[in-house]
């Protein structure tokens, strides 16, 4: 199998059909796999109005470039589809070993169509694909989803990817389970996967990527992995601490969004923090990923017995801080509870966060509880208790389940809502970051941290340290890190290495694997090639450019605390010059003269049927 | 098998051998089984003197009269030793089938001596005793314990009694759990069981009581079954809301300890309550034990999917309003954790109640918990995490273990402590109801609800109602009901019965199984012989007169809240009448005079091997 000509499996699941087929080679190198292909799929083949849960929407399962190779932390593959949360285009991104097993069984990416009349999963072990009856897992958790087709599957090391009760429920806030604890997290994938029957794939295949030069791709590993571990950030502080190493730093520099973002520093930060699950010992090991150096993963365990993976960093931030509770224990069950229903935790623990602050300001009334704890900041029973009934759509749980903004919305007070593009944001307070706030109101799937992590230079120096409340230059470096983490998105590689690698060490990767002979601008243009296309899609979607913004609370209330006291989002300082340095117009479309430079060749479509 | 001819089984550890006795029949109508016969046989065989954790004390698993029969709720036994939290005598009360099936394998009551060198358990199937090996059971919780024990036994139906952790740990607040969730809860009684390196007891058995008539007997528990079922409180509150019937009533009656104590009524009372117990939908169904017609027990299953039994009042008001807690999925948790690490649970959310006060008046220092959540009042984490920590003796957790008075003695404030007797206070404030403060004071056990419940008159107005604040009579309440209970748990009847039934039902229910003709005077005086053997033997134990009070913020601090707010408790006003009713010398020791009224045969042994 060489690595720029996998295969592409299309599963259409109303007629129980299938069909391979490859991808140009020429839009191989243009897209780089994963995220960029898939989207590139989506943009040529939906209509960017479909209804997200109509049997007309894609759900492409898309590994990238190098996922299922031995490049360091390359297992990672992405969920794309037309997101029911957001109404845009959507990446999810997980870890694990699905993505890498998936690879092994043959294919580079699964693309979904239709809607089967009765639930199924699909196995497949080699190229060979079979569908299955789901009825009696309808209804379950993902963990024994997971035990139950492994079990069927009859082999233990396969690889299953499913949704629990929260994608069959079609919540705006499902996702996808891999692993049964790694998670295609946001969007709402999972409610796509719920729409279409589809409970699982299970995997589990022999084949090994071929290279042209294995040698020299794995000299360039060896390098990569060296840089990697020597490096504070990936080489200790996330083995040591996971993600969770986080807490304090942000908490620190008053960006720890607390109570729904009303405050930007929590009282109780060392009751919760990384070294609280380390302290604590509730944390029983680290736990990496396929292929991967760091290990950040937190395998737990709680007083009860219960364990798990998790809480990451925004995870405890979510139950936690925007919850206002301290309880470890309660924050770590919530994310068991995500893991196990197929929800993502961010958007769970924000949108309780939200019924919070739309309870404590009497929007909803206690009637509407059923009897259920209290919806006050500080409830620890509330954390859990809700994300269950979320995932299950009992009582309030069924407006829960539509995410924070459709919520508050029908409270009349959509912002209460603490999200882009009805996306809810993640654990930094943008008024405290300003390059972090132009990247939060311009990411292509709403609100999101992982599109352009800005806080590596604002707050964590990394490359070098920014000034956050500077915003001069701003606009361009959000730019180059949307454009390189569509990069490495789309190679299949995680995010947290480019804590440690730059984009030459990718160039590197992808010219030492594919042959190619790439420069490091050619394949930053592909980054911004991927950036363009999802907006493109967005577009025509109907998410207009006065939608990159936000909550209107980080322009009209100053931070009352902490040592960011004072300030507001500056978002309409930066936009004009970030469209312009992106190559849009003031009003913030796409010129034709901007694809044109991108060599984007418009409506083409990349697969094509696999010869013999 | 004779209902009064019951075979003694006498166990001894340290030579591991057996012999069966009988007890004399007229000493069998003095005592009427269980608690009074047990505590007459520690007080004729055990020094009061000794170190209740060494081999010379014994610990006698006692059922009562009509334990096994099908007298409404006749499946009691009772755990009964010198205590090492008190240093009194003990006589701790469980309910399930352990009880009743080790009738039927053949026992009234197995006494155990001496020491095992090694871990052991006991089989016992229909007079058959074996010793076994339970080495590898060491360390394991009551529900893993049971499993196993059940399985080598290959006696499905079996029944276990067993401790858990705590006990092996000898913590003062050990309990003895048998059917995996029901208790022998209080003074410790699993620590001795512990020190005797004994695991567990599983018993079968296939004997069955004889009655001469049967049809009498019969007769009269359809009678006195009516009775129960058409009683509002036992055939409607506990069958629906389970002991947490009483949370709402005690709370807005201004009872309700809030935060060890400092307060009487706890704002968050509705949120774990009975009511939310149902409501909240954590409630699975109800449980009874064996021949119980009332069914208070609570079926539980957390979000978690963590299920159990529990809680009842007292835990939940131990681990919620004690120590300030209003999450009830972290009550119900620390009650799991109880009774799989075989812990009481109101000693153990009472000490931890203690800790947090004396946490926040700064005699425990942050630097003790190691890192270990902050053990402030409210802290839903703590009480399960230093649960867990006082079972396991890790930590501050070995001093928690210990009980709270010897806790806050070490921190040099004793007062802190709300207990009697060093053994900690259930969930009603002495300052509110002052014959049930008088009952406190002179239990024998030390600080006690079941020795003589006065809530039921001066609150809940069974079988009439009394003033809470009045003095007037209410030695010789409390003395009858301290005298009734005895015969009660004697007998081996719920107390709980008692809401319904008098002493005349009970008269009939004892006449009509043995055919004795006694009258009800003297079946109140079997209680008043039991009640003063208990005396002697605490006086004989260094257990002086002068303990028989209680902490001194009763005395000096009015309830601060409240609807009884202003109230202290008047105990020293009740206290010399209630010692002259009793028959008892102004200094509270027990002349001659009182003994011989009672026919108490001095130091005579009551057992005597069996013949043939």
């Amino acid at each position: 199998m060489k690595l720029t000509e996998s295969t592409i499996l299309r599963i259409n699941l109303t007629s129980q059909t299938r069909v391979e087929e490859i991808v140009d080679p020429e839009a191989f190198q243009m897209y780089l796999g994963g995220r960029g292909m898939a989207s590139k799929i989506i943009y040529d083949e939906v209509d960017p109005a479909v209804n997200p849960l109509s049997p007309d929407n894609k759900l492409i399962f898309a590994n990238g470039l190098l996922s299922g190779t031995s490049a360091p932390t390359g297992g990672r593959y992405m969920v794309v589809t037309k997101s029911p949360l957001t109404g845009t285009i959507a990446c999810s991104n997980s870890g694990g070993f699905f993505g890498a097993v998936m690879r092994r069984a043959g294919y580079l990416m699964i693309i979904i169509e239709g809607r089967s009349n009765k639930p199924v999963y699909l196995s497949i072990y080699d190229n060979n694909v079979e569908f299955h009856d789901a009825s009696h897992l309808w209804g379950m958790t993902t963990d024994r989803t997971t035990d139950i087709i492994l079990e069927e599957f009859g082999e233990k090391r396969a690889r299953v990817a499913c949704i629990g009760p929260a994608g069959e429920n079609m919540s705006n806030l499902a996702c996808v389970i891999n692993d049964k604890s790694r998670a295609a997290g946001r969007s709402g994938v999972g409610a796509v996967m719920g729409s279409k029957n589809l409970k699982a794939i299970v995997v589990k295949g022999s084949h090994v990527v071929e290279f042209d030069n294995r040698e020299m791709f794995n000299r360039t590993i060896k390098e990569k992995i060296s840089i990697i571990n020597e490096h504070p950030v990936t080489g200790e502080g996330l083995p040591a601490l996971g993600t969770k190493v986080l807490d304090s730093i942000i908490n620190q520099n008053g960006l720890y969004p607390t109570r729904n973002f009303q405050f930007t520093t929590f009282e109780s930060t060392e009751e919760v923090n990384g070294e609280a699950l380390v302290n604590k010992g509730y944390l029983r090991s680290n736990k990496s990923c396929f292929a991967c150096p760091i290990g950040c993963g937190r395998d737990t365990v709680l007083p009860s017995g219960r364990s798990g993976e998790g809480p990451e960093y925004e995870t405890g931030w979510a139950f936690g801080a925007d919850c206002g509770v301290s309880d470890l224990i309660a924050i770590t069950e919530a994310n068991f509870l995500c893991n196990e229903y197929g929800l993502d935790t961010i958007g769970a623990g924000a949108t309780i966060a939200a019924a919070m602050e739309l309870y404590e300001k009497g929007h909803i009334m206690r009637e509407e509880l059923e009897n259920g704890p209290e919806l006050k900041f500080g409830n620890s029973e509330a954390i859990v208790y809700y994300t269950k009934k979320m995932a299950l759509r009992e009582g309030i749980g069924d407006r829960l389940a539509e995410g924070s903004y459709r919520l508050a919305h029908k409270y009349g007070h959509p912002e209460i809502s603490m999200s882009v593009k009805k996306q809810e944001l993640p654990a930094y307070d943008p008024r405290g970051v300003q390059g972090h706030a132009l990247n939060y109101a311009t990411s292509n799937r709403g609100g999101c941290h992982v599109r352009g992590y800005m806080i590596s230079p604002e707050i964590l120096g990394v490359p070098e340290k920014l000034d956050p409340q500077e915003l001069k230059g701003k606009p361009d470096w959000v730019i180059t890190f949307q454009n390189l983490t569509a990069v490495i998105d789309s190679i299949g590689m995680c995010l947290f290495t480019s804590f440690a690698l730059g984009l030459e060490d990718y160039t590197d990767l992808i010219n030492s694997a594919t042959g190619y002979n790439m420069t490091p601008e050619q394949v930053l243009k592909v980054g911004d090639r991927i950036w363009n296309l999802e907006r493109m899609f967005n577009l025509k979607a109907g998410i207009t450019p006065d939608m990159d913004t936000l909550p209107e609370r980080f322009f009209k209330e100053p931070i009352p605390d902490g040592p960011q006291k004072g300030a507001v989002a500056l978002l309409h300082k930066m936009l004009p010059e970030y469209y312009k340095h992106r190559g849009w117009k003031k009003d913030g479309t796409i010129p034709d003269s901007k694809l044109k430079d991108l060599d984007m060749k418009k409506e083409k479509v990349i697969t094509m049927k696999k010869s013999g």
